[in-house]
């Protein structure tokens, strides 16, 4: 006799649920990481068998590019994948589950349940109130746990509401919420990178940090999302939630461990710290535009003022980083597919070195490769071979994929499914921290949806976002970096110049 | 009518001035680095025509295996270039080379000259001699120069005797001593990483680096030198200068400029802050070997007791290393071809991480990558990927010939031909720098050589030195490490367990 644990994924038939969680899961029993005896569940409305959802699932699974699925260990796994039919927003919609949920339950010593909300974020309501209608929230022994994606809400209200309706239910130890970024190897990598190392922390803070950029850029538009996409914008998209939580992980005070509550309780106060701005203020310290052509996709407003890009200036006030500048972009159609952050260091405080004239030492830049070509760079400055005295940067390298060509990356989802299912939230958002996030931007979308908002500005597909975006951090003295994934000759893409600073 | 700058090379039929001096000059040439109207004049014993000279040069320079040797190139630079046969030993030995002059000087505004003793070292005080009675150092206008080759003597006091004669009829500034080291790219790229770069130097002292070790290693045995060398030791042909040169520039403070007094004061004073030894301490810090077989080289005593591998302990006595090691060794006949210098970070002063058991985090390493493969490296930790929550460290890589494919590393010697000609002294040592280092290095040689001095350990050629070297550095808490130009698993060659600390 032991405890059963099941899995429900509500949204089966979603891309979510098909594209990235059921191959997840397989690959976690291929690594003999799932519970013993766990019951997976996909759940949705079109009535399919088992047999029929394990075929279709067999089918994802093979397709799945970063895969090698074996059929053997596919009929373990299916052994234990099951279908059930059921609708969140009808009445009684999840009794057949509550059902089958009885069977597997039956004489165990405590019954685990997992419900992974794979749904559209209005469905989120109707499907906590349908677990509790049909019971599913209490019983004997064992854990209730709830997984839900972003977004979480459309502004500080209504993610207020969306907590409180959770919480009704859920207790928040008992909401993993999902920001799939957390998931991914070198988002964890920040705070190794941060606290097992002694060398960056001693000047990781205003002495000698002169500014910080984090870009998280896209080269696909927003695709068959266009019409959903018209109504959020770049800024809920994917400040609210990714870039922010790259931010406070760069940002954030040494935890002393890595206890969720503890690791979550710096995050929080960093999200605090972070300036206040109202709507004028955030106008004035963001720039927005939308690629061409995002007009004519489906369900978008023809006079759409829609940002599918947003740079923005954020500053820390705390001792650490007091008038140290973050900028902030990110959009769709742009250049290359790259996140990456860029740890900008003041130059050197003095020059020893007699320079060629019109020459003058470059900052040091530290960047964090995120994605696709994840690793880390240092930029420093070297002399020049075979020059009496020329000085010019180089990038020192490191790439997780050349360092560990025996062990592939794993999906984030991997791993926030384990950590879900083990119970660690490490990796999960808090509410308060949903809460601060918002705060953070709510102004900057009310400045740029607001009555008397500016037109956003177009921008070519497969550049880097509009002209207002380079004349933002050039007014604070600095221009952008991309520096993660590129051999371009150094000098080209220069650095600011000296006397451009804060 | 323009100024006559002549360099003199006695010893011209010599290793150094075949394999070096002549090839580098022919090098600066074709890069239009040598001053107008430059005359070369030869000197040895031997007597050669101008033209039986050249075309032994010649050969030398198309022997050179670095040198892409154009015949027409050739002719130009050849046309300057001059044979005088004269001995520095018998009287009125430089006669027949103070006429040559007197003919290429010969109306000339100003008479440079530049002699260069490529000579072995008992030969400096009778050249120097020489040059006075053919009344060469004196003359209407114009510089003279002196260019000397290590070893600058004996020991503290035969260093201060040949400083002595040289000023008889030199003055200090006219006197350039090479440490052929410090003409090397990345010896002077030490200062560039140090002061061109603001994010090392405020960790760059007692309170972020552990430890520091210097090794300078040759695969090679003593050759045809064993002669010589037996009655050396490696303590004198390494040590007193390439070891405490590199160390120097590693531990120096800052100058305020590139000014040649003012980066070779700041030299002095860190070796004079070097805590002085009496000769017992420095057996105690030291550990000496001696490769097997080395005592069937010529002119080897059966029983010497010369070392050809040294290790030491040394610190530095000022607020900047005060109870930091530095570890230096150097040695013939060992496994590799190296010379770097490895700065070892304390650990981090707190670990957030819960690590596998036996498990913890490694220190940040830096290595300066000095020869053969030029470049820097930096040993971080990262997570481990796809496990949950893993540290182990990697190296991030800077090499220099990668970054710079079209820029050949030129020879040391080419650097310093080039700043004696146009009378930069930044690289070469001052009296005071060599006497400094002798103080250093005295009561090590006393100890080894003393009539109660230990046996040197035996160790196999081909391997990292005896076994008492690890000794040594294993009583203070560390291990050698050997970072640069290897990709060999790190974890295998891993450091010190923590613990072991000062």
């Amino acid at each position: 006799m032991t405890a059963t644990t099941t899995l429900v994924i509500l949204g089966a038939s979603g891309d979510l649920a098909r594209g990235k969680l059921v191959p997840s899961l397989f690959n976690l029993y291929c690594k003999r990481r799932l519970p013993d005896g766990i019951q997976v569940v996909g759940l949705s409305r079109t009535p399919y068998s088992d047999d029929a959802y394990r075929d279709m699932s067999w089918q994802d699974v093979s397709a799945h590019p970063h895969l090698k699925a074996r059929e053997s260990d596919w009929r373990g796994f299916a052994a234990n994948l099951h279908y059930v039919s059921g609708n969140v927003g009808g009445s009684g919609g999840l009794d057949a589950l509550a059902r089958r949920l009885a069977e597997f339950e039956a004489g165990s010593t405590g019954a685990n349940r997992v419900f992974y909300l794979a749904l559209a974020p209005q469905l989120y309501e109707p499907a906590v109130t349908a677990i509790e209608t049909a019971g599913l929230h209490e019983g004997a022994g064992g854990y209730r746990r709830l997984v839900i994606e972003k977004p979480f809400g459309w502004d500080l209200d209504s993610a207020r509401a969306i907590n409180a309706a959770l919480h009704r239910v859920f207790s928040e130890d008992e909401v993993f919420r999902i920001d799939h970024y957390l998931g991914k190897e070198t988002v964890q990598n920040i705070l190794v990178f941060r606290f097992a190392n002694a060398i960056f922390e001693p000047i990781w803070n205003r002495n000698y940090v002169d500014s910080v950029q984090i870009t998280v850029a896209e080269k696909v538009g927003v695709g068959d999302r266009s019409f959903y996409y018209d109504r959020s914008g770049v800024t809920r998209d994917m400040v609210q939630n990714h870039l922010l939580q790259l931010l406070a992980m760069v940002a954030m005070e040494p935890p002393s461990s890595a206890d969720p509550e503890t690791l979550r309780n710096k995050k929080v106060e960093v999200l605090k710290a972070i300036r206040r701005y109202d709507s004028r203020e955030a106008i004035r310290n963001s720039a927005a535009g939308q690629y061409e052509g995002y007009v004519d996709g489906d369900g978008v407003q023809p006079d759409s003022n829609t940002a599918t890009f947003i740079a923005s200036r954020h500053f820390i006030d705390n001792w650490r980083w007091q008038g140290v500048p973050f900028y902030l972009r990110t959009g769709k159609a742009m250049a290359r597919k790259v996140s990456e952050i860029v740890i900008q260091f003041r130059t050197a405080p003095h020059t020893m070195f007699t320079l060629p004239p019109g020459q003058w030492l470059q900052p040091n830049v530290l960047a964090l490769c995120v994605q696709p070509d994840e690793g880390a760079r240092l930029r420093f400055e070297v002399k020049t071979p075979d020059e009496e005295m020329a000085i010019q940067p180089v990038d020192m390298e490191f790439e997780y994929r050349a360092a560990f060509p025996d062990r592939m990356i794993p999906e984030a989802y991997e791993r926030l499914l384990q950590d879900a299912l083990e119970g660690d939230a490490s990796l999960f958002i808090r509410n308060d921290q949903i809460e601060e996030a918002w705060r953070v931007v709510d102004p900057m979308i009310a400045g740029w949806e607001g009555a008397d908002a500016p037109r956003v500005e177009l921008y070519r597909r497969g550049s880097w976002g509009p002209q207002v975006s380079e004349r933002l951090i050039a007014s604070t003295g600095h221009r952008w970096l991309q520096v993660c994934g590129t051999h371009a000759d150094i000098r080209a893409s220069q650095l600011a110049a000296p006397g451009g600073r804060r």
